[in-house]
């Protein structure tokens, strides 16, 4: 499936009174991470709205294992890729990387979402349009 | 066992463009609501250290399923308790309400740390003591 | 001018690797402390969309001068109140206090906000309603 | 003066429900210019306690002018400059561009920090050591 990576500077403002990440920190990086996984697929998230209707994939399920810290001044790698494509939701995992070791293992499921047709405050799940799936789904 | 539950007011800057709760802010929220809840069982963490020589209790596995959004404005409820505790490491549940409807369901797996002994710079866990373990483990 | 109250928490996701809020921290109070301003004065944000036709007040001028830090497990108290009402534009002032110690003082500016006619994905500033003004103006 | 240039991504989760950067997203980017700033200059903040028994550099008085709003997936660049040195304080300067225009102008003063000699848990302002100074007054 469609892999992306990104180096990821962990800033002094990331981390708590520990001195290590605070971890919802890094749920903000999976997102970027997963946006920019679309992005570099051929879809800028700012596009979405004009191109498909769609408003974003809020998250329905997400889970994360800390196997190493990391602190400010640290680059991590994020890697990202679908790991599964259904009719209007997909898998992503991250795998985060310090050096050669695995420090993070995350897995989310999203909804492909647009707004609801009878109410314009909600959201509603979508199919996953043919080109989108069908690029996701490269190697 | 322990449980503990607080009022959270969604604030517009816990939102996102959709105009819902961007998923992150909602970890900072639980890991608020766990130190809250061995605050309620009687330990400030600002406390801890001296009482203990423990820094924190890093996560190590968290997961949460989002069932319904919230937005600016809502007050929802989270419900936190203490679902396993082992010699090092206990794992917490939180579910959070909007009125009498569950919103969001989340698990956690930390780990009691103090500074490590051959490098202050790191955590490493420690064995839980009988009387957090005892007060924890209360109905 | 109309004043209000809160006492805020101070989480441990607050605070950076010196254990003291991490600034950034401070300007999310201070903009929910405004919402609860507006709040207390009658009008909840979720609702302006549709009482007045406003988004919210965009931030375009903000300071703060920190005397005093502050670290997990502190209770600080935000009083906050407007300090000036201009047709489309209103000044806020924050003031922080520790116990008695003022902390910090700040000083917003935000201007009264619609949806563009020319462009629903841009604001324009729009008058202030009579109603607000005399609100906010009150001791 | 030294200055230092970096291209920041607007994210998804930068942005509240009216589309746009959160301001207090801001001063987080802001901090992070400040500590590569330093860093550019020859110090990454992991290191400074170690060479020169400096915690950090805490904000004692910052303000922001906000003339462009930016949305997610926007390219900002963020401009920062050291304007002033005295004894153990400074001064930064961040102008933020859009292409060719300025979207924001924020100025800091910031104490250069050591442990306080009779409280570790407190800090105190140090002499800015004379290597420091004369790298970060070079142009």
């Amino acid at each position: 499936m469609f892999v992306n990576r990104r180096t990821v500077r962990i800033e002094w403002g990331d981390c708590d009174a520990a001195g290590i990440v605070f971890y919802p920190r890094y749920f903000a990086m999976f997102d970027a991470a997963t946006h920019h996984l679309i992005e570099a697929a051929g879809w800028k998230k700012a596009n979405l709205r004009r191109e498909f209707d769609i408003i974003g994939f809020p998250m329905v399920d997400t889970r994360a294992r800390f196997l190493l810290p990391s602190s400010y001044g640290d680059d991590i790698v994020i890697e990202t890729r679908v790991t599964a494509m259904r009719r209007s939701s997909f898998d992503i995992e991250h795998r985060v990387f310090k050096g050669e070791a695995l420090a993070i293992e995350a897995f989310e499921t999203r909804v492909w979402s647009g707004p609801h047709p009878d109410d314009p405050t909600r959201l509603k799940g979508r199919e996953i349009p043919e080109t989108v799936r069908r690029r996701l789904s490269e190697a």
